[in-house]
């Protein structure tokens, strides 16, 4: 029995309720030794795309864990729970894509196994809280030295769900993206990578040309949000390697009234 | 000294400021060895009734440990702290209702001490921060293996107060109830319980008519959210064993605009 | 090599996103044996003087202990970063001000030394997130028993930036002050100190006039919030021993639409 020191978990379960603080306490009961990181509980609600996403940007800077991850709109269906073993690590939740990216960040998918054996679970199950009832106890049961196979059959990875990317395109000399995510600070991360950025003849010092939802700004390239003034729009690579519009100092995302999802065209700007 | 591995720690602090942060370093310094798990921050300010909802509902998930609870409208005044021994657990918190319902789930009260002696606080104590001056200290102490008789003298457990219940009646073919609370993802928890749906006729599958506040909405009563398409209004059983209005993927809550306390009439609807 | 049983943390990056998950799983790698106590990551956007106020008022609670802090408006520009010894602690943050009243209330600074050592952060480093890249692993090796000389040179503690406080004046019989910060409760703290009052001759039973923005109220001065009966305005000392306006059992801020930052003016009102 190997086990895990960690857990770390993400969910969309916010943090107004007693939802995380419950599945502290389940885990804590079956693996006490094992401490637990949260990684973020503020995933949009039943957003399975964003949860995949903070959770694939998570996942490189973890010890060793079990990555527990519940963003789960359909629960209380038939959708399959799983278990995937990736690069050392184990991820856990529903099998509607969460898992997919971060298993890939980890180095791929090594092997499935789905979450069905009723001596790994709070019985009787809840309709609606599988969170509590069948992924927290997985979870800390793997963090405790279960084998994946002890929580159920084998799954051939190539069945699971993948998650929908947003997808951004090059068009002539347009880009088109999406906002991926707005953050705490008002920076605006967009699913636009700095090659893309490059195809359309945009270096650094240049300017451009963004537009997000109906707002149109215009706004240099820089290395970093501290190249502008203080109160100044930028466009920069976050500390993800995502270009993000932000403001120096201030909030980029009141600028454009923009929204996780919203549909972005970036262009070059001619020297004026 | 036995003392306990776990603390959990409930209040109506929030996590806008550093009260939750502050008493984590109180019970730090006093008993290092024990772990502290955040059952919720987001109680509603100084609603006594509201913690002691969520506390009842979270200690059976827990580990055996001293739960730590302040919601506590009357700090400064001469309301009385106790500590609750119950079913191996031992609850901390002030004595105005909040700790007794959670003490039944655990089995009902064994002893109760109040919490007087000076030697476990941190003097001076302030006015209105007892949680981080008498209560935090209380609780890391009896963790550390303090015996309850060290905090002060025996209390009779009939002499605590009590919380006041929202209480449901069924008049005839209607129940009447109270929104108990909305969560995170925007359903709406009533108290209500399956048997009071069953003596006005309500089967699962049956049609309802529920009236929040000033707005009526007919739904199916069904297993669970996911019986009814994407959007739909649905009344269930939730993970608490309480009935609640829910939506499939969207929120009950906006539909009725609902609030806690908020006045609720449910009634069969005869089939059409 | 001694290190620290103890990491704190306090930011000004929300728990929208995963910034704050990532820092500890960052810190956990580098220093497991170390438990991290979340101080709030509430602090206002980029306001180094909430951070510093609110860092300097946790510190006296906390154990032997890392105090990992970040509020850092230019990070990516030339700010440099440090490591500052006080009474047995370590503070580690942005040389902006922030870490300068807590390393007095721990007794000043013994020592200080710049975050520069490539061989104790993560590579490459990112133009934004120094906290997760420098300061947090410097944070979790100082944890892990790093002598401060490792992170880089010694700064003379004289040359590091301090934080501009709010000033308040005594102009005759008025008091001229700020509003510091509104917390969760809605309760108003002000840069005002019960010595102040005294000095425009306010005694305990007294009322006084307040004027907060554009809004003034009479209320009295008393011991605490409990002293006036539920509903009432009153001028009381906080648990930080600063002068607050509340409200018992309600919230002053909605009374007076405060905000951090408002001015302040307190004035004794002649017997009526």
């Amino acid at each position: 029995m190997a086990g895990y020191g960690w857990i770390t978990f993400l969910s969309d379960y916010g943090l107004e309720d007693n939802f995380v603080g419950v599945c502290h306490g389940v885990m804590a009961r079956i693996a006490p030794h094992a401490r637990v990181i949260d990684l973020s509980h503020a995933i949009q609600p039943q957003d399975v795309r964003h949860g995949a996403t903070v959770l694939a940007q998570s996942v490189p800077f973890m010890p060793e864990a079990v990555h527990l991850a519940v963003v789960d709109p359909t629960v209380g269906t038939e959708r399959g729970l799983v278990a995937v073993a990736a690069g050392g690590h184990t991820l856990v939740g529903p099998d509607n894509g969460l898992l997919l990216w971060a298993a890939e960040r980890l180095g791929g998918i090594q092997r499935a196994h789905a979450i069905q054996n009723r001596s790994h679970r709070l019985e009787p199950v809840s309709r609606t809280f599988h969170g509590r009832d069948v992924l927290a106890p997985a979870a800390a049961h793997i963090a405790a030295g279960a084998d994946l196979a002890e929580l159920g059959p084998a799954v051939d990875p190539a069945r699971l769900v993948r998650p929908t990317p947003l997808v951004s395109r090059v068009d002539d000399d347009r880009i088109h993206g999406h906002v991926l995510l707005v953050d705490h600070f008002g920076n605006i991360a967009l699913n636009v990578s700095r090659e893309e950025l490059e195809r359309v003849g945009v270096a650094i010092g240049d300017r451009v040309e963004v537009r997000i939802g109906g707002q149109t700004q215009r706004l240099p390239f820089e290395e970093t949000f501290g190249s502008v003034p203080a109160g100044r729009l930028v466009l920069h690579e976050d500390s993800s390697r995502r270009l993000a519009v932000a403001v120096n100092q201030g909030r980029a995302a009141e600028r454009f009234e923009a929204r996780s999802g919203d549909p972005v065209v970036v262009a070059r700007v001619a020297a004026e």
